[in-house]
């Protein structure tokens, strides 16, 4: 009946939309037969959502992310050929112009944390190393704070950077192990998930953007194995093939070899780039 | 997977809402496959809605009533048994402390309008008058406008009023007939219904809430049969048998008899109430 009144809407993709999305509100009301106070309470757990958001805060992506519809939107977005690496939510903490640095560059500018090299091959579905792939690295302190939350605190571009693969398509970089970390609890997202019974927390993870003409872009995150939220991602972020392996090396020299003084973290992560839909 | 955090949420039936809200948003993902660029349009207008929302203004309500959910809320609260009146939206602009007057009473204060007498009886299930009835009735006025709308335009309870049944159960009184209008379309629903090619009007109405201790609340409206918008309501509040008749009455000696000068609309509607569900 709704639907019907769409007749003359000004595009066919609006009135596909609104059909959908009102079909499926009517069908959660028939299925919870909310009390006229329930129906009340949801109006204003939205509209304590809307009045929370402004430039710096975005409370509905917050609902979108901890309901797990972002992630879905990510998905019906993002089908790959068997054996391209995996997407996952891009999360509220990139910038477009962090620093291009040499392969091996450490982006941990106050030297505080645990040391970590990263590194790994980039290559096409084929096994064929890709050469110029730009790789957009970030990732939360020791502490679980972007650079961006901590203005005056950490250095600014902390933790962050880009670097182009050569011929053999490999990439390293040296960084700092990352936290896990709270996603904004203060508002009516974090009182939602406290009714529910549920954490705030996101596994330690370190994000990528790898980018190259012709080939998909990937967005994606790496995992820490042993971050205890890594089965209770809020956000529900994580996917078995994007868990990685933190190796503790204790030997003087591969720490010479990689220019730390101690032990230090080896994480290996390769990526695979579907080739672009035209 | 989303719903399986739930399971220590503070209550079984938050467990249950959230469960069904989620499956059906992720169906709607599914069945949409919005791209990122329409999920983030979706985010901007949930949060534009927000915003819109102060103490004078409920945009998320606005909202639920053009896609037909307020209504839907009412009717899974409102089954009746067979032959009981039809509840419809209370809408927004109902006041609690409305002056009680005497049968036959002018609720138009400023002898603006079509003059107008309405009239019925209020019986139970079975036709049995019913005595001590709360007949709580307000109107937009002949541009369409409630008195809490043009404070200082209009007088205080312009066109509203409270009368009670005696032993025969009927009612009568006198006002002026109403005129369709517009929901308030300056915001982003308003926005919405334009793309949608849908007009923002309400049919001409009178608004009633009819209660009597030990029956079930009736909160409802009576229509003007010949308002353009009838069968088009902006918020789907028309139910057929809420429609009724309004009869020129061109007869001095009635126009006497009732207190008018000339011609008046003359509207005859009986209301049955449900026993109330223990």
């Amino acid at each position: 009946m709704v639907a019907a009144r769409n007749k003359n809407a000004e595009s066919e993709r609006l009135k596909e939309v609104m059909e959908v999305i009102t079909r499926k509100l009517h069908e959660a009301v028939k299925e919870i037969e909310p009390t006229q106070q329930e129906w009340f309470e949801a109006i204003m757990f939205l509209t304590k959502i809307g009045h929370m958001c402004d430039d710096w805060r975005q409370e509905f992506i917050l609902l979108s992310d901890v309901l797990g519809v972002s992630m879905l939107v990510d998905a019906v977005n993002s089908r790959r050929p068997s054996g391209a690496s995996e997407n996952t939510v891009l999360g509220p903490f990139h910038v477009g112009d962090a620093p291009e640095y040499a392969m091996g560059h450490n982006i941990c500018l106050d030297q505080k944390g645990e040391d970590m090299v990263v590194r790994g091959r980039v290559t096409d579905v084929d096994g064929n190393a890709l050469e110029g792939v730009k790789i957009d690295v970030w990732q939360a302190n020791d502490e679980g704070f972007y650079d961006v939350q901590q203005k005056g605190i950490q250095p600014d571009f902390n933790l962050r950077g880009v670097f182009r693969t050569g011929p053999d398509g490999r990439y390293w970089f040296r960084a700092v192990r990352p936290k896990h970390y709270s996603i904004p609890d203060d508002g009516p997202v974090g009182d939602l998930l406290n009714r529910l019974g549920r954490h705030p927390f996101r596994p330690a993870h370190l994000h990528y953007i790898v980018s190259k003409d012709g080939y998909d872009v990937l967005t994606t995150h790496i995992f820490d194995p042993e971050d205890k939220y890594l089965h209770s991602d809020s956000v529900f972020g994580v996917k078995e093939g994007l868990i990685a392996e933190f190796n503790c090396i204790d030997d003087p020299a591969s720490s010479e070899q990689v220019g730390f003084d101690g032990p230090y973290w080896d994480v290996e992560f390769d990526f695979v780039l579907a080739p672009k839909e035209v």
